[in-house]
């Protein structure tokens, strides 16, 4: 049996823009008995620690994890998993241990190695902003989006409902993937929208280097297509390596529907072209954003 | 001489997003002396003139133009350039001939071949919306936003004085440019994110097919970056089939980009693609949107 979530200590690691966040919301609603903030910098400790973000607040992982009831790891993928190896022998028997990285299969792979006394959860809350850092965190970022969560073979139901209830408590939409199916939708709905940004924004700005009018003239049209390309360089160099398979195929995908667009452009082909348009336009105009 | 502004009679051909976004300014300031509006759809003429967006409305292009000063052309590309060969003939001496279409250089050629006594302008506001329509016209759209004006060798410096009072009437930046310059600006950040946009879109419906999970894990990435794929097709396709050279420069130019990042990601070459993205994310950082 777990213990319920308001009875809960919870270790956050990591307090990022997603970490953070999180642990606004677990003190606004008093919806455990503790909150514990681990950062790197010392400056983000404090700054944690004086907005009230935390009870308590370290940049030292041992001492934040002390007597622990739920973990969640909230950094970088690949930090996650060097993080998961550091802590595992040091938690709390029966610990629900989650995280909050933007890919699943590697994670998943590494909490199996967990010592047997653990409950993992692998988890993706669908909600980041290409602006990042504890500055970036606000309450109530949650509300309303899709929180994934992958279990593993070995994790029990009681350790997934709490990881359940957690993502209800601060108004998420949890949503149970298997981890390579996760890592294959955000492959196409997240990873590809970033390589495109950033290639669009790599296009513009040699555009900008012979005439730099293009700032000036670019409006809302650049500014959404491109404004994930802003964001966190490392984060997403970690999704990248992590989830190469599946990436390098939804590139590939995209550049079959670019290049039919291109060909028939070139060939003046106002019908076909017409066709493909107006259903991508459907497809945009029915679907609804969660938030 | 060109009367002030403020003694102009203004009729604005076709009443969607930008047209009758600019006749509620110029009614909201009481920029000038009279606004006339013209739309196909007896709807559109109807709500135009009972929201006080016009002091006139009809769907008589005939009607509309009579007596104006100005005369300004809203609606797709190829429907501004049929519509200068047919008003041309009717309008008053002297009158100033605005358009707001989205690519310059085919209009500003069917500008030259206005009757003498006119004063060709074109222009391009860039704020456009991936919503259309008179229903999504709005008080203030033009603020802060850049209004490119292409002078034709022709146009006097009183009419090309007047095209910039209204532009800074209602808010806009100025901005002259060349006629083949803006389109080759515009094709990299604006039709380039509109074909994105719309392949991205085609990609991710794709997958969706066989796992329509893919649109719960959707969120704010794909959101901003597809979101142009939602605009009216019919005003793309003007603008693509008007704009195709340079469009097609810029299509090739983005997929050497982004092949570039699908060859290092594949390589797990982690230093050069580092390299691009952080590129690209300082480029998009530094870039301030006018809007």
């Amino acid at each position: 049996m777990m213990k319920p979530l308001r009875d809960c200590s919870i270790a956050v690691i990591g307090l990022g823009l997603m970490g953070a966040s999180l642990c606004m919301d677990l003190k606004e609603g008093q919806l455990c008995r503790e909150v514990r903030g681990v950062a790197r910098r010392t400056r983000t400790v404090l700054d944690a620690f004086f907005a009230g973000a935390v009870d308590l607040a370290t940049n030292d992982l041992h001492t934040g994890i002390l007597g622990a009831d739920i973990v969640i790891l909230a950094t970088p993928v690949r930090t996650i998993i060097a993080t998961l190896e550091e802590i595992g022998p040091r938690l709390w028997p029966g610990a629900l241990v989650m995280d909050m990285g933007s890919t699943k299969g590697d994670i998943c792979a590494a909490m199996a190695h967990l010592p047997e006394t653990l409950q993992p959860v692998g988890g993706h809350p669908m909600c980041g902003k290409e602006t990042a850092g504890f500055e970036a965190a606000e309450c109530g970022l949650y509300r309303g989006a899709t929180w994934v969560l992958s279990p593993l073979p070995r994790t029990s139901p009681d350790a997934l409902a709490l990881a359940t209830e957690l993502a209800l408590a601060v108004g998420a939409r949890p949503l149970v993937l298997e981890a390579q199916r996760h890592d294959r939708l955000v492959a196409s709905i997240s990873h590809l929208p970033y390589l495109v940004a950033s290639a669009l924004t790599a296009a513009v700005a040699e555009v900008g280097v012979d005439d730099p009018a293009v700032w000036e003239v670019a409006a809302g049209g650049f500014r959404d297509t491109s404004r994930v390309a802003a964001s966190d360089t490392q984060m997403f160099l970690d999704i990248l390596m992590t989830n190469r398979t599946a990436v390098l195929a939804q590139i590939e995908h995209f550049q079959q529907h670019l290049g039919a667009l291109h060909n028939l452009l070139a060939a003046a082909d106002e019908a076909a072209l017409r066709a493909l348009l107006a259903d991508a336009q459907k497809a945009r105009a029915v679907w609804t954003p969660r938030r």
